[in-house]
């Protein structure tokens, strides 16, 4: 239980340790000194995990649909992971803690894991943080990693930007509703579904949609909407029909290699943003860099001449190390 | 005429010469070598443009209105520069260009300046842009700059960023419009114009507007909403009064240093971050770089690892060069 070493951490989780396995992405979370360790280790043993992106409005029934893929999944023999996010939230959970509850149902099923997360902590931001704790849990090896967020800004479209593919979830009427960042939703969309269509509305709603996606112009990929009751399981079948479609598309036209590549690439250069800023300030010193600060405010520097300098005394830093 | 040297070029532009300006905007924004001097030298300048962001959906009147705000302040003797952004169009001008053309009745003007800017060759992306040409604008010597955009997506949100004040443009019936990001805009606004205000719906739309603000919460500032027919002049001086006014609050609670200061640290890690790529690409080289990249695509190597690797290499090449 004392796991003093990341490996020892990261042996325990892989015996299917769920309480290494959350101290894991604590420490990711967290920036912990051993983070680095952990996601190194961890992205050697990954690459293997597909990840669904699950947006909408508040209220629009994605907790009880991921419930119903869940169940699915299970079904099927596969284990799964879930990470709930809340931007808005400075707390874990928050909001989105009361729908976790019935999430619950999975509690007692080592199969599945879920995992909520707030804003609080996160330096970078939620949107930083997520593609790292989907790494986490591609590298502990869940064949499929869920990522529910609740869709209203641009930080939720920043966060399924994870997800190879994203289902938008919308209610009957949708058109109407004032908060919905509508163009962003049917940007990211990959699948549409149409939840609690037992309400009036779910013909016009689809017909809409629909419109709207054909002014998106010319897509290799036509999302399909679907029209679904996740409480009662309805159109559960259809949208997970439509997820694995959606994954032989892009595995058949080589766009899945494309775009893991290119997320590859920003978590590279985000690596190396931090690696870099943590050696300047290690180096600098925060209070230099708060002087040099005061210094751009009075003018009496320009930040350009200032970053200049910071770079430049982090080479001879770094040297003098050596 | 021939500007060799970057003070030269200053000089001119102090001078009055547009076409030394336009040369300079130009180079900070294809990032010339010569781009970091001009801009430091400019910064030592600057510091006293106040800046007022002007933003809404395409067709909501955003240049009838630019265009009178320049009437406006070109009568009370002062100078003002315009810079139209429009991120979605890959040229400069592009869709804004027609809308350029009423702005030409300011042509002969030489207290008035008006700049386009489309997203054609903006490595970090117009946003990143936007700040560093209100930069030379500033250093310029401009009392006021108008940053106008079309407000759809994030990147147009961001632009006006730059904004101490920031003017939202709507239409009667503006709830209604599926495009807009409304819940983005009502963040943004600092100033609301109805425009088009003698079209019906405009006390409907006035009334939920102010719904809508007063949902946002306990803010020190109330957005005041300003109907307006921007074509006859209506408004116009409601509007201009109501920027004053937020100006006014914004330097007597002291709101005003605090984000410039802010605007300035987002502005230095900025050139920390593109001065540390540009040593680390030419102290490792591109083809390491790809070659990298590679290595983690094929998961031979971890994004960290060769995070490390790279800013380890570039304080080491840093040393052999002094």
């Amino acid at each position: 239980m004392a796991w003093t070493t990341p490996q020892e951490l990261i042996d325990a989780a892989l015996d299917g340790d769920r309480r290494a396995l959350a101290r894991m992405i604590t420490r990711v979370e967290d920036g912990h000194p051993s983070a680095p360790d952990l996601l190194a280790a961890l992205f050697a043993l990954g690459g293997n995990a597909y990840v669904i992106g699950l947006t909408g409005a508040p209220g629009a029934g994605k907790s009880t649909l991921t419930d119903q893929l869940i169940t699915l999944i299970r079904a099927s023999g596969e284990e799964v992971a879930v990470l709930a996010v809340d931007p808005s939230s400075p707390f874990t959970g928050g909001a989105i803690l009361g729908d976790r509850i019935r999430m619950q149902d999975h509690a007692g099923d080592a199969g599945v894991y879920i995992r909520s997360m707030g804003s609080r902590g996160h330096l970078g931001g939620v949107a930083a943080a997520t593609p790292r704790i989907v790494s986490v849990l591609d590298g502990a090896g869940f064949p499929y990693v869920i990522v529910e967020t609740v869709g209203v800004g641009q930080a939720e479209v920043e966060i399924v930007e994870s997800a190879d593919t994203t289902v938008v979830v919308v209610n009957p009427g949708w058109g109407d509703s004032v908060q919905a960042n509508k163009a962003g939703l049917l940007e990211i969309g990959n699948v549409f579904v149409i939840n609690k269509a037992d309400r009036p509305g779910v013909s016009d709603t689809m017909r809409d949609l629909r419109q709207m996606l054909e002014l998106g112009g010319d897509r290799t990929w036509e999302p399909p909407v679907v029209p679904s009751v996740a409480t009662s399981g309805e159109g559960v079948d259809e949208t997970w029909r439509a997820i694995l479609d959606h994954r032989n598309h892009l595995e058949t036209t080589g766009e899945l290699a494309v775009t893991r590549r290119h997320r590859l690439e920003l978590e590279f250069r985000r690596a190396m943003i931090d690696e870099f800023t943590a050696r300047a300030e290690a180096s600098a010193g925060r209070q230099t860099l708060t002087a040099l600060l005061e210094e751009i405010t009075s003018r009496a520097i320009d930040p350009w001449t200032a970053a200049r300098r910071i770079v430049a005394d982090l080479a001879e830093e770094s040297n003098r190390g050596h």
